[in-house]
């Protein structure tokens, strides 16, 4: 019986310290991968890029200038979710023409994406990346909810140096810019400090307000 | 056989038409909220805050501010993320006061969170903000993912006056912001024209590189 996403909220956990050698399997970072490409983004846009590195040099690199967090190499995969720079006619055009050959053309499709791009070319670039930025998090969101579910442990990472690790991949020359870093491995739960701590979450009554 | 997550990625998709006759289970939308509380943030701040409404005057108002889109009316409930405004003293003392409740005092909390005050407090509420949307959109996908296990359908919205619905909430007098609207129900096929339509995504050489 496959376990759900419900059976693992209270399993998964920003692991601190995993086992370097304990490796994902193929199979289950590519459901993870998949997740995060199936993801819904605005418009369908899907502004962002995955990047998905084993490369033990160039993790080295990204630790250096990730806060030295041993995750990044001490994990078998680490992900890194890189949002456009911008929106342009070509990207905007590039989406619709898949739909195009996909689904058929259609003149509320052309005039949709007309008008997207009618609202988005105008504005600046950090406006524009921004927006990027939060569909990379649906994506994020779609990545750590499908590893719990496999029972393969991640830890969602803001603290880097995003210019660093653009630098280090490359990522400028694409348009890309990294938005956030997911190790994904196994936990060493003896040295990890937070594996056998209470998960703290605000209470339902003052995260939720219904209006009934 | 409980269905996962990777049974969902292709089933589930914006819903353009729910069935206003259709409600989803209390169960289930408590299942989904759950998923949302439960998911992680940075630091642990669940910087936003989850808004469920059935009332149909209050979404009948919000419709109208989102481009009179149906869904918001014609699904059973809307959930709402809205963004702290701001970080501030107050909120992550409060943070790290529950974490100490639930998990002891030890310096190395205490001054964790010290730095992240001491990082986070003279920076401008628009920074601010905008790194508390980016863990609204964690649980946004921790929505979407919940919401499609649970074969419930719904539809991710950018499109609405972010404004109008705080006026409507009242969250600018609570320090919050709207960031998104998620609508939950069940898809009316007949009526829907994106409910037939193929799936369109970046194949996965195109979205994902591989860095061995």
């Amino acid at each position: 019986m496959s376990t759900t996403l419900f059976d693992k909220l209270g399993w998964r956990y920003a692991t601190k310290k995993m086992d370097p050698s304990k490796k994902v399997p193929q199979e289950k970072v590519d459901q993870i991968v998949e997740a995060v490409r199936m993801a819904p983004t605005s418009s369908g846009t899907q502004p962002f890029r995955l990047f998905v590195i084993t490369n033990p040099e160039v993790r080295a690199k990204i630790r250096e200038v990730a806060w030295d967090q041993a995750q990044i190499t001490d994990g078998s995969h680490l992900l890194v979710f890189a949002a456009w720079d911008d929106y342009s006619e070509e990207r905007i055009d590039d989406v619709l023409h898949q739909m195009e050959d996909e689904r058929g053309k259609n003149d509320m499709l052309t005039g949709y994406y007309d008008n997207l791009k009618a609202a988005y070319l105008p504005r600046d670039a950090a406006t524009n990346h921004a927006h990027a930025a939060h569909q990379a998090y649906i994506g994020l969101g779609f990545a750590l909810a499908a590893a719990a579910e496999l029972e393969v442990d991640s830890t969602p990472m803001e603290g880097f140096d995003p210019d660093a690790v653009d630098e280090i991949l490359g990522l400028k020359e694409k348009g890309l810019h990294a938005v956030t870093l997911l190790p994904l491995g196994y936990r060493d739960e003896s040295g990890d400090w937070l594996a056998g701590m209470k998960k703290v979450r605000k209470p339902r009554e003052d995260f939720v307000t219904e209006i009934a």
